[in-house]
């Protein structure tokens, strides 16, 4: 009786969700962030109230770099371009004398980013084309079961932040859609993001470089264009927000000024909104810094999240732990 | 107690989904075309199967015109589109002498859709910038609330296909995601198309134009530009299908050859997979048309699913009735 079955799955996803709600958000000190939360999914989740919202309206946006996993010392994806570029040089000659291959592969990286946020997406797509998408998801799989952290030395899907994992399933158990809305690459995000996050591929927005479709003697294949399509930052997130969700979101979680439309796009709805930003204030068990920095810098955000009442989460005040690998 | 209740609504949804799954699509005759999808169902979902799919991989796409409502005599966006033009026009002398909109003005459709479907969707993209996305979703909502069908004076959303719309319930029964992927606006559909076809917004995928974000005196709004962004038709559907989803579908179901290479994608892959094409045979219920046809060309795609072995509709020998309005 596959009917009897599904109940009793779903008796047991139903009650791990009630233990889950139960006890919200272990690795999240008692603070007002932690209550800010739990009083705003309270009110919008409690059937009758004035701020009820439906559980099909219930969308939830997470930036990735910085908001989900750590950014430092550089944007992890960036990581796994220099590897690519390592490992494809001897097909290029040609990047020894060419910016900013040219310093990539003499580990100068800074020289090479002088180009700001845009020339580092230009550089991640043009060493991410050129192959299948099913040949991408390969390679980035790969890496990412192998890449440590220049730092930790951890594996880079470690690097994920528990209080944040268990923003999501509490969530989630709250009958709320996750989506990442991230300045990331797309395609870089999918192949991992739905055993470390539980958020599937179709609910994964990103910076996307153009697929075409070709049908080749052993079927049909996407190949992957050297060619931007979209960069899903700034002014872009609410742009792919509208796009792949089609609905406003109900709540966003961002850690940067990069997020900032994205957040006014979703606290700018009618109905009660939340907004978040992660502030980086723990240089002890993670990093700190916000105004000046060139990685996810957190400047005209702060100042609105101050003006607007927006809950700015203090990583050394509010977070008991990190990283998973710090549960005890 | 939350839990409870939450055990009760899945009880219930279970039990519903058990009975639409105990003699599924009531509106199918018993011909192989019906025995050829629940046959297909069972094989994907019958665990310990040797083509068992997870729930997670089970996405069904859903090509919209002709495929989950009719197309004759001519894109209902189209219909749309015109009644714009005729509310606009006011608004714009200069339409008198300027193609397409001085012969649409005069009920000339023929001429001023002389270039084809691309400049079809050209002329629907032109008459549906201009406005932000909550302004055109009210108008898109307003129209399709009262707007009739020319032939049949039905209201557009019941000239949508039964047998269709079982299907849909079916596959989502068992555990699938159904997603529309069609030439059509993706914020055309997106308005209506929850209530009408169970599908959310995020899961729609469809042509597009430019949208903007924007600070206005009132809040953030996202403009509608007069450039095309993607035109999700043809070769555009995979990447369409591979830009919102991420995962290859198992089943594709289309009309028209405009579906080829969706269809040639999904029945590409790996393990079982299911490809169907509804034939547009019953000129006595709905309208009978294929290779010769302007709107929902049926060639290569006939071609390629004889030779491919994939599933055929006849709709006057497969389907017991068309629209929801024949029920007893």
């Amino acid at each position: 009786m596959p009917a009897i079955r599904s109940v009793l799955s779903h008796l047991v996803l139903i009650l791990t969700a009630a233990a889950a709600t139960a006890q919200p958000l272990p690795s999240w000190n008692d603070t007002p962030t932690k209550q800010a939360i739990v009083a705003f999914v309270e009110r919008v989740t409690t059937p009758g109230a004035p701020d009820f919202v439906p559980p099909a309206e219930r969308i939830a946006v997470f930036d990735n770099d910085g908001t989900l996993w750590a950014e430092q010392p550089m944007y992890f994806q960036l990581l796994f371009a220099l590897d690519r570029v390592k490992a494809l040089a001897p097909q290029h000659p040609e990047w020894k004398n060419q910016e900013p291959y040219a310093s990539l592969l003499k580990g100068d990286v800074k020289t090479a980013l002088a180009g700001g946020e845009r020339a580092i997406l230009e550089i991640v797509m043009a060493t991410h084309a050129g192959m299948t998408t099913a040949e991408f998801e390969g390679i980035v799989t790969d890496w990412i079961a192998t890449a440590r952290h220049p730092v930790t030395q951890r594996r880079i899907t470690e690097m994920v932040y528990q209080p944040m994992l268990e923003l999501l399933a509490f969530l989630r158990a709250k009958g709320f859609k996750t989506f990442i809305v991230s300045g990331g690459g797309i395609e870089f995000m999918r192949p991992w993001a739905e055993a470390v996050y539980g958020i599937p591929p179709e609910q994964i927005v990103g910076s996307s470089i153009r697929t075409k479709f070709e049908m080749r003697g052993n079927g049909p294949a996407l190949v992957r264009l050297p060619e931007i399509d979209f960069i899903d930052d700034q002014e872009g997130k609410p742009v792919g927000i509208h796009s792949h969700i089609g609905r406003r979101p109900v709540a966003a979680f961002g850690n940067s000024d990069g997020d900032l439309p994205m957040l006014q796009w979703t606290a700018g709805g009618q109905g009660a909104r939340f907004a978040l930003i992660v502030h980086h204030t723990d240089a002890a068990r993670e990093w700190a810094y916000d105004r000046q920095s060139h990685i996810g810098r957190l400047d005209k955000a702060l100042d609105e999240a101050g003006a607007k009442g927006w809950t700015v989460v203090d990583m050394k005040q509010d977070w008991k732990l990190i990283y998973p690998f710090q549960k005890k």
